[in-house]
């Protein structure tokens, strides 16, 4: 997907335009607002935090590892010296794959590639027919059917929370639909060593790797947030460890909002989410030397008036193009956010999530969470957003796609054929590529006023209800086979009947 | 505008943040599709069409000002040779200034700088309370007041056709208009030269200008579209020649819908129409060598099922890139175009407006119009898509904003200050700086689903309703004196008893 008409052959010389939404790179060229001089005092900065303020890590076996490695440590608290900090990032690969079911599945990640996921962790999911509730299961499957038919979303995040799953079975149901609805990169919460486990081993099975080849390359990832300012918390610092020994990638991303957890200014709250980024990519790195992951930040503002957090803001732009900057300072693949705090589809919530893509665009970010359907500051997710968003991506994806120089593409004999004021609809050059000249929405419409009222005069967000009505109405057959789809709901009941796994606290 | 809160000086030893919306610096690098030879190949293929295949120009006048200066023509064939093309874009000044009613109305035009034009030439007006209707001089008047309001819209274009005045007076109605309600630089329309020498007189004797210093620095702009392909009628030929000689600024526009007036490729479409705007920057440059001007292109394609125009598309985006790369290669200012062709204020719309910016901001655009209220492609403006599209034009104002790299930007005092957990609401580095912190949203709103739903549950078009309601309720107040007014009006008067000027056609 998107659905595109073929090219004729008989009718053209001209071949189909072939069009690749899966393995993305960012054509576009870094925003800089800060020297390079500053980014690297910053940097300095962050690692001066690390060493003489330190962190609090809640997990004893964490400052263990660091103890081990030479860190000072204090009751909770953890300092690490430069040296630690520079191996760390040192040992930190700079590129990886991230591997689906198949090849056409697989996200390559480093600086200058870049790839999408949709709306996560939401609480509620929404839409236009049975309105706002809860997450359940079953929105959560429907949720991967439609991140499944669109190319350019390219992981399975934990879209919207299965709250009528009980927790210590949730993660086994969500994996389970996962691996069954889509053959992309699914997330793992860190909530656990036991459920950590339980993924794996399900990821593994499903998709026929040994032991091996699953540590040798990371097919599902975890995001990391610390708790800021200055600390990491058991569960996540758990994750750490186990997702860098497991081999399987870790997304690290301090969550910080400016003026709240974080300094009011820009720089000020990327030199702490900095540090606490570089302090969890040491853990990981002390763990496990190589282990894949990327550095990451979600930084944006709150509303000085309500102290409601806002997304798609200037200074969410300029965090994400700092945090950009920071990232090539230490030469690692980033993670960034787009998002939306809206309340409904509508021009605020286009223009905040394309606010925030447009950022981290152009902070090259190599993956962009939250980039479609995120509401209400992430605690929504809606259908109808998710398809509308999309769109957007789609035409980001089309300005990713390789260009031709050809002297045809000058269209010169068109130009001499066409008289003035003629027109070039029936030129040879136009009726040999007309079928694939043009991205094809899938929600935009250009009827003109009449028209579009004689159909109902629905807005976007009314006819994108249609769309994903369509998609899961017919939805991408599952994956695997049926004996291997079955040992995954046998594993789920046999570990049911263990009693499953709570998550870590 | 936009109404800021001051910092109060006894309570904050940090000043407040200066806002500074008029006279923006464009500070995005520019994105560079391709290759700079490729472009230069371009360049060239336009020079050979205005020599070997020419162009057809409608107005003698124009001919004969070719021809003076050893153009070759055929009938209304003219043919211009590389030399005096080159010559033309010597003499075209390469940064000059815009100038308002005082200085802080004035704009800066050269590659670089930023400006951006509200929506424009609409014939319909719409909005939630009276619904889509002909534009009136009512609708033109109300829509000027809000591009007063916000600093961020910096020019006065024909936003709406006031339809309710007859042709022949309807210039006098909306010059008069324009210098009354606004200090910014109106546009005047290029419908023949009786037309022009009005709006002429108006704006010198409302401003206080001599003709001397009239002549010497633009004070109006007139867009002059071509008639593609490679057509020049006589309206927009006599526009090229008064208002250069005038000394008024031309926006030079070639407005083409890729695969309909233009070849159906992006680099094809731009050779056609860089080959158009050169031949319109020579004859104005030929009527008064140094006229200022701006390179242009409109350039989208159509939507191919039905061959309605889209806008905001990667088609958009790109032919945009590559016209900066044109506008780069010969040196000028130039002047892009976003806008929408939806037909409410909905997703769809705030994400092709938004499109269409980032594409022109990242085309290191000099001035962008239709960045706020334009629907449907063109044929309506809407006074709440104004205000929802205005939000996102300020956000990009503050990117343009000078940053400091001061080392208290940092915040280490509060880093250090606050605990791990803590958080940073009540440091001093927070208090001295909250009052001016962020962006103050006008229309986006960050209340939780429950507040939200509690207010009314509006979405972003329906709350901009008041918006637009209060601003003009508390219009600003009039430009020029008492009797300066009366002088428009006297002189509309004997117009009106002379029977106006009806438009060149």
């Amino acid at each position: 997907m998107p659905r595109r008409r073929r090219s004729d052959s008989a009718a053209s010389s001209t071949p189909a335009r072939s069009v690749a939404y899966r393995k993305l790179v960012n054509p576009f060229p870094a925003f800089t607002p800060y020297s390079d001089a500053f980014v690297a005092h910053i940097h300095g900065a962050a690692m001066d935090i690390l060493a003489g303020q330190g962190l609090r890590l809640w997990l004893p076996e964490a400052r263990d590892l660091l103890h081990a490695h030479g860190a000072r440590i204090e009751g909770e608290m953890v300092f690490l010296s430069a040296k630690l900090v520079e191996q760390a990032i040192k040992t930190a690969p700079c590129a990886f794959t991230l591997r689906g079911a198949s090849e056409r599945y697989d996200v390559p990640i480093a600086l200058g590639t870049l790839c999408f996921h949709p709306g996560s962790g939401t609480p509620n999911a929404t839409d236009a027919l049975r309105g706002r509730r809860p997450g359940s299961q079953a929105d959560l499957e429907e949720l991967l059917h439609l991140t499944e038919h669109f190319d350019v979303l390219h992981t399975l995040p934990p879209i919207v929370e299965a709250q009528d799953i009980s927790p210590a079975l949730r993660h086994l149901h969500m994996m389970e639909a996962m691996l069954r609805i889509s053959g992309k990169i699914p997330s793992i919460y860190g909530r656990g060593t036991a459920q950590a486990l339980d993924c794996f081993e399900m990821l593994r099975r499903f998709r026929g790797m040994t032991q091996e080849s699953f540590a040798a390359q990371p097919s599902s990832y975890c995001v990391i947030n610390t708790n800021s300012p200055r600390q990491i918390d058991q569960p996540m610092a758990q994750a750490l460890i186990d997702f860098a020994r497991a081999g399987q990638a870790l997304i690290i991303t301090p969550f910080t909002l400016i003026g709240a957890m974080a300094p009011i200014t820009v720089p000020g709250a990327l030199t702490l989410s900095h540090a606490e980024a570089l302090a969890a990519i040491t853990i990981a790195q002390l763990a496990s030397p190589g282990a894949p992951l990327m550095y990451g930040t979600f930084t944006s503002n709150v509303h000085m008036k309500s102290g409601a957090p806002a997304f798609g803001t200037p200074e969410h732009v300029r965090a994400t193009a700092l945090a950009g900057q920071l990232a090539r300072h230490i030469g690692l693949p980033w993670r960034s956010a787009a998002g939306s705090a809206s309340t409904s589809n509508d021009a605020q919530g286009a223009s905040e999530t394309l606010m925030g893509t447009w950022g981290a665009l152009m902070a090259g970010a190599t993956t962009v969470l939250h980039a479609a359907g995120w509401l209400e500051g992430g605690l929504a997710i809606s259908y109808e957003k998710l398809i509308t968003d999309v769109e957007a991506l789609n035409m980001i994806a089309e300005l990713c796609q390789p260009l031709s120089e050809d002297e045809s593409e000058l269209g010169l004999e068109a130009i001499l054929e066409v008289q003035p004021g003629g027109h070039f609809f029936e030129t040879p050059h136009t009726m040999a590529r007309y079928r694939d000249a043009f991205y094809p929405p899938i929600v935009h419409d250009y009827a003109n006023f009449g028209t579009w009222q004689e159909r109902g005069g629905k807005d976007a967000a009314a006819r994108a209800t249609k769309i994903w009505q369509d998609i899961l109405a017919n939805p991408t057959p599952p994956q695997g086979s049926k004996q291997s789809r079955k040992e995954l709901t046998d594993f789920i009941q046999k570990r049911a009947e263990e009693g499953g796994a709570l998550p870590l606290s």
